[in-house]
């Protein structure tokens, strides 16, 4: 039986850590709003952690999910943190989307006291999560991405490791950062073809039976454009933090990225304007709002340009 | 029977043409290298024209299928010309990957003589001719599209009206250039990644089970760049043009696009790079060397940032 | 004597059109808004023109100074139109801020009539134009521009022969690209400045001291954007078309040029949102609404990161 | 007599420590090539320090000249770092062409021990160094700028406090980035113009004499591209990591902007291109490259495009 505990349950972490209870796991949690561990521990059966160093103490593996590496990082510290209480040779888990740069420094932190560190961001969203079906990004060493398999296989369908210590974020980042591109190009033409008098639905069908399309112009744009529904599932402020790291993954590089680093501009100024709350497939109502048409289904109100 | 005339035996063209031979069409064969003309008519039992006046001659439909709009605006001109020869009443429709704003100009010029235009390029590629399977973007008047459908199914699976004279155009124009970014973006993310560590092929294997992935990272990136292959398939020039039109339709929307149009300058300093003859894909090969690095399957040559 | 047609008194031509009244030029004076026209001819003495061609009718030059080519295209078409009028050996001398393209096609046109033309737009400003001393760039042969030569002197101090039709044009274009680039350029940085602490009177100092500094950094930031003041002095619409000039002009010569082109996006987008009525500076003000702060002498009201 | 050491005798700083010789100053100097300090020692009759903490031991300001705050940082660390004997109420005053990211960690950890810190980079290049006639750009609190002073008036002419720590080296990228932004798009404008067939001397002479001008085109072109001189005067390497540097800033203060960014990538680009050793306004033949011409004085070789 592995000893785990989990830090962290927000929109996707409590569906992953649903995964992790059974005979398999002895599973503790903590949460910064208390009331969240106590109310999944009361559910679950599992105990709920005081601290993150209540949380840590005589575990094997640690599974972080947070916002963000500033958030990891800050958890490490102070009497009650995880470094205070992490054992030599037990192992830290961090499903968070975050930054490679960041979570190198907090491997060698964490390497000073023997402790061992592996990133592993997922994708799927929160169903794939509820399913069990996510796709693991992983970075670290072998022997620690081994060892962390059997709890990433609980809640994860596709194991990948990627590289080291970082790879799994970096990777995360960039196809973060390539559906951040496909969302904004895909809008800029099909607002430009709006304005030529071509209706977004009828472009959208063609594009999709050709070369320029993605998962964005195959799900997004029809399920969440062309009705005007924008459902909220993933804030336009998590995916301006995620195309950020991608383009610092290329800096850092030193590979020359102007489509990459100009959409990471871009995203930041989408950021700005739609606010913290916004889904990040409402970065369309910004192109929507500087080119002056919108991408709804059905005829176009004015054709600009008949022939 | 419809008389028709087919104008520009290249490697689209030519698969095109091979559909309209038979009990439902009366065709004429016209290309400016004149042997193409005569083997095609030879092997198809059709007739060759001398000139392009010869070719529209008491037809009913004329198709171009020719490299810009520019060759078929100089098509129209002089004592040989389509203009001298076209009848009022007769349809020219046009197969090329062209601009919109020079479909405009070609539309108003025909007008003049009672003569009507659909833009029809189309997508698919030379298997897509070959199999009768290409998708059709139409610009044009309801009516004049269609008198053109019986044509355009002989070689097309999916006829979509797109819009006024320039739609069709236009619709292909940023299909052709979400491809480009798509591929200089993914080419962008990947490079990234592998001098930070993380294999091509495993990094694509991710992308392509979740939300960045694209046509360029399910079929070009597998197929021709992690194996090298590159083959031949369609030019970069062509496309450097067409994300050139999808530019210029954004800028005449007045739709401000800095993606599209940064990609529209990234593929010209490609196509300067590589020259004439070079593949679509091996743009991919520009970034490669602005990087450093190249993308090919298997263990990376040298790991730069192990953890 | 030189018989002169002076066609668009606007804000600069009509200080312009002052300097070739008198004894060595014989000036008829054309304009749209006919009362315009009156009103200079009443003021200088001289006769007014009803239409296009009666002003150019029996001239040696004619003189256009209009917003774009497009309306001085427009001005050769009908029966009262420039072209019906010019007679063989006449000179076209185009002062407007066109576009090289628009110039060769017009030069084209009356080159089939034998008559000439230079394309000769001016800078300097209103003040520069009443106190003739703009600066005048030629494009034409080199016989045409010495024969326009005297009406240049005029009103102009330092005359420049920039190359064939058209070169004129570029030339202006890409000086007043440069000037948007660095309008916008140096806004940026100095509101990241300013959020990051540092007083935009004390940064200009500094950048005026050293190699940053440019015209927009000495001379419009100090003048217009510190104090607050953004005179109505020059159309953010006309430097946005003059931007859009200059990337064409890049483009056209397939010179990569991604600083030009992403500039001309910024300005169309702030075009789009300023209007048409704002002044070019007053594109400083949607850099400081995209960044949350404002620009002006004196304390920062909050200081971001202090030390 | 206030007690200094200086670290760091590069091309900059060895011109400004002369300036610290004499009876106002007490002067240890310090260099990682030993012999260089040596060689300073003799010549100026001054003391050299063994090893950093050598020299700040018992010195009431610690002066840093480094190519970049990493070798600021590194110099802290260690039996022999700076960290280990600076006394408590010492300055560290820090001439660096830095960043202020860094800085503020620098700053932070010299607190904990009660030490103060100003970074305080400069402009003005060796000349001005050697004539005392710098530009100081200073970040830091009053009192310690205050305290600077004297040392800082030795060498600089023109001392502005910009703001808190980092303000100086925010500022004096910025600085640098705007010109890096200006001699790009001064190449991309000029070679596109050449190939329009305007001769770039020309070009610059108007451009010189109207709105499109800066620092750059007045001084960097005409001296060192147009005569093809250029002299290796300031490391485009350097100038690489100077604008890399003021799009941090900019990011960091969450601004957007794409044309900061824009430059970054494109001298990230040139730099990788260029290698090591060649001098900034070396940018240019990049630009050059990609045009395909060059932007020499004279007639051009190949006008592309004749009236």
């Amino acid at each position: 039986m592995i000893r785990l505990a989990f830090c962290g349950l927000g929109a996707i972490g409590t569906p992953m850590a649903r995964h992790l209870v059974g005979d398999r796991f002895d599973l503790v949690v903590w949460n910064r709003t208390h009331e969240r561990a106590t109310a999944f521990a009361a559910n679950q059966g599992v105990r709920v952690a005081s601290t993150p160093a209540d949380a840590a103490a005589q575990r094997d593996i640690v599974i972080t999910c947070l916002p963000t590496s500033r958030e990891v990082s800050a958890l490490l510290d102070g009497d009650d943190g995880l470094l205070a209480a992490l054992a030599p040779g037990s192992l830290l888990l961090d499903c968070t989307s975050g930054d490679p740069a960041t979570s190198r420094e907090i491997a060698a932190r964490l390497a000073e006291r023997g402790v061992h560190f592996v990133d592993a961001p997922v994708s799927g969203g929160v169903s794939g999560a509820e399913a069990g079906t996510l796709t693991v990004m992983c970075g670290g060493r072998d022997e620690d991405v081994e060892r962390a398999r059997p709890v990433l296989e609980a809640f994860g369908q596709r194991i990948v490791h990627a590289g080291p210590v970082g790879a799994g974020h970096a990777l995360k980042a960039v196809n973060n950062g390539l559906l951040a591109m496909h969302i904004w190009g895909t809008a800029e033409g099909l607002t430009a073809l709006a304005k030529a008098g071509v209706r977004p639905d009828l472009a959208l069908e063609v594009i999709n039976a050709s070369s320029g399309r993605s998962n964005s112009s195959e799900n997004l744009f029809p399920q969440r454009v062309l009705t005007g529904a924008f459902p909220r599932t993933f804030r336009a402020a998590l995916l301006d933090k995620d195309v950020g790291i991608a383009a610092e993954v290329a800096r850092d590089a030193r590979v020359p990225s102007p489509l990459l680093q100009l959409t990471a501009e871009l995203w930041r100024m989408a950021h700005n304007e739609l606010g913290e709350d916004a889904d990040h497939v409402e970065a369309v109502r910004v192109v929507e709002r500087l080119a002056g048409v919108a991408l709804r289904a059905g005829p176009l109100p004015t054709p600009e340009k008949p022939a």
